[in-house]
């Protein structure tokens, strides 16, 4: 694996990761003559849920599906200059040209209006787009083992750089997959966000976790763990470093959480073996995704990480892999019950999901 | 208004009201030759979020955007029976066919495969069906006052009822509006979920109301609703009983709280002067939602109502009026970072939303 830091023509940063130490230099320039990002994202602590949501008005006039000569994460050629300057790459990653979050402006005690009720603050940290190849037309699922090498690689590495960097409080590196999603661009690519704060899914999972283990004196994800292998009704795929299996509790018609044996607070932390298994086991996850109604499953894939710079012995790394299609042509919609009041309602017991999962192979 | 309480042919409760008490006599009878309604969810409490997420697998069969002239929800005629037995009616209440929630078998302590990890537990409770017309063409917007007090006075009474029986610990009316919510009914109407446990929506703001109270000695709602009107700038409805607001942290790009002065726990608490004026402000809230983009706006509608059997004192009634689209033909998905984190990216800021609003008047 090599990794080559360049700059766009707006200054913002690309990384190219090859697979191979020996690929050719990538040292082409960006000849396009593009305006200076102009990100002006902020955060608002709501007063009624003490959660933090982002507004990023400048996003409104972001790319929305284009024509596939046009496509901005393909290779440029000599006439078509896209995002990535070089003529081709195995992996590149690229700060997102419409950030929801950029920036590192010290931020000052401040709320809404001054009313004390509604802190607010620069929307800071960075929001970074993940191309897993140059084929416009494949998926992560066709990937070869040794490319999923290479995504987890530029995944460490860019958790490792962004939780360096001033006021990022939590990475998270994911991938929108599917017009269902409502993905605009279909070249295979993934995002990673570096938040200025902890999400409140984290928030939560290190309240939990911290309440079972004053309890149990044992994390839960352990004993999660040990009770999914023990009984294997939910296991989907089982590995010497990694076990996938679909929660007990799955909200969503497809769900999998895929999760290492050893309690590790993020992807930096994995070790050679751990990779090397990963990418074999998750992309037989993925075909069994793909083989459950015979066509590309649209899904969201969700690196849940620890924070940054605290919980961090609470918290174990695991993919959550899950997807908005219970049946071949009908979406589960997050209605009533799942946006207004959080709960979900699944059509299907996660149970089924597994032994559906188990004979899609 | 007038209340008659029915049974349909699988013993279903239907219920009547109407809004005149010299309404035609609702004894029509429901012929059809209907099978038990067989609902077996349950619910399991998730043990990474301590969350319960409910499982309804005996509702991937129920009614899928029937044609109009076989609407369910249309009032009966001689050759053509629906789920509403009389020829009209005013505003009708039902048990849903599909439940996600019905019963009230005894709760035993128990947990998935006797793990001890993931409680689970029959998802007792009830789902009702709340038509708001018998014009199947029409539109919550489009109702008289009048009529919205009698939808007002139908969710107060299924409100009070639904409270009294075993097992349910909260009252949740609320409406699906639109193909882009995932509605497959197209005829105006609500929903009413009677849930079995407290919802991990309403948990989060009694623990930050609780926190706010001990520091303050107020209600977070009460400071939230003086601000509000104070600054002006989010507000787009102002009565004598109840403000329309955008939240300062709007998580949608359509997103009003419609909130009444007084802090109630829910609406069985409401006076008549506060149910008359509300009927006249949410309609033009309605109706600037529905100028907004110059097309009849799907959305989802909640009302925020307190747990029936504690921290009563900690809640405030208010309606969460919400939108998916976020220009006529463009909608916001819940993607990574909303459905894998919790946190929301909105594209347009609180104020711009108001100004909007204010100005699609």
């Amino acid at each position: 694996m090599r990794k080559t830091v360049r700059r766009l023509a707006d200054d913002r940063e690309i990384i190219y990761f090859d697979d191979s130490a020996t690929a050719p230099a990538r040292d082409a320039v960006d000849t396009r003559d593009l305006p200076t990002v102009q990100a002006t994202s902020e955060i608002r602590r709501d007063p009624l849920t003490g959660e933090w949501v982002a507004m990023a008005a400048h996003r409104q006039s972001r790319t929305h599906k284009p024509p596939a000569d046009l496509c901005p994460l393909c290779p440029s050629s000599s006439d078509r200059p896209s995002e990535v300057p070089d003529s081709s790459y195995d992996v590149v990653v690229f700060e997102n040209r419409f950030p929801s979050f950029s920036g590192h402006d010290p931020v000052r005690p401040a709320t809404v209006e001054d009313s004390g009720l509604v802190p607010v603050a620069p929307g800071n940290g960075r929001c970074e787009v993940v191309c897993f190849t140059s084929d416009h037309n494949s998926s992560f699922a066709q990937l070869s083992p040794q490319r999923v090498e290479t995504v987890l690689a530029a995944w460490a590495d860019r958790t490792a750089e962004l939780s360096a960097m001033p006021g990022v409080e939590q990475v998270f590196p994911f991938e929108n997959k599917g017009e269902e999603i409502g993905v605009t661009l279909h070249h295979p690519h993934g995002q990673i966000y570096a938040y200025p704060f902890v999400t409140p899914k984290t928030e939560r999972m290190i309240e939990v976790a911290c309440t079972y283990y004053e309890r149990h004196g044992r994390a839960v994800m352990a004993d999660v763990l040990a009770a999914e292998q023990r009984t294997g009704t939910r296991v989907v795929e089982q590995g010497q470093y990694w076990t996938a299996f679909v929660p007990a509790a799955a909200r969503w018609p497809v769900h999998v959480q895929v999760v290492p044996h050893r309690q590790v607070a993020d992807l930096t932390e994995l070790s050679t073996a751990e990779r090397a298994e990963f990418a074999q086991l998750y992309l037989r996850v993925l075909r069994r995704c793909d083989g459950l109604y015979g066509r590309s499953l649209p899904y969201i894939a969700a690196w849940q990480q620890a924070p940054v710079h605290r919980d961090r012995e609470a918290c174990w790394l695991h993919l959550e892999l899950f997807s908005v299609l219970r049946a071949p042509d009908k979406l589960k919609y997050l209605a009533g019950s799942e946006s207004g009041m959080g709960v979900w309602i699944n059509d299907v017991t996660p149970e089924q999901i597994a032994q559906r999962l188990r004979e899609a192979g």
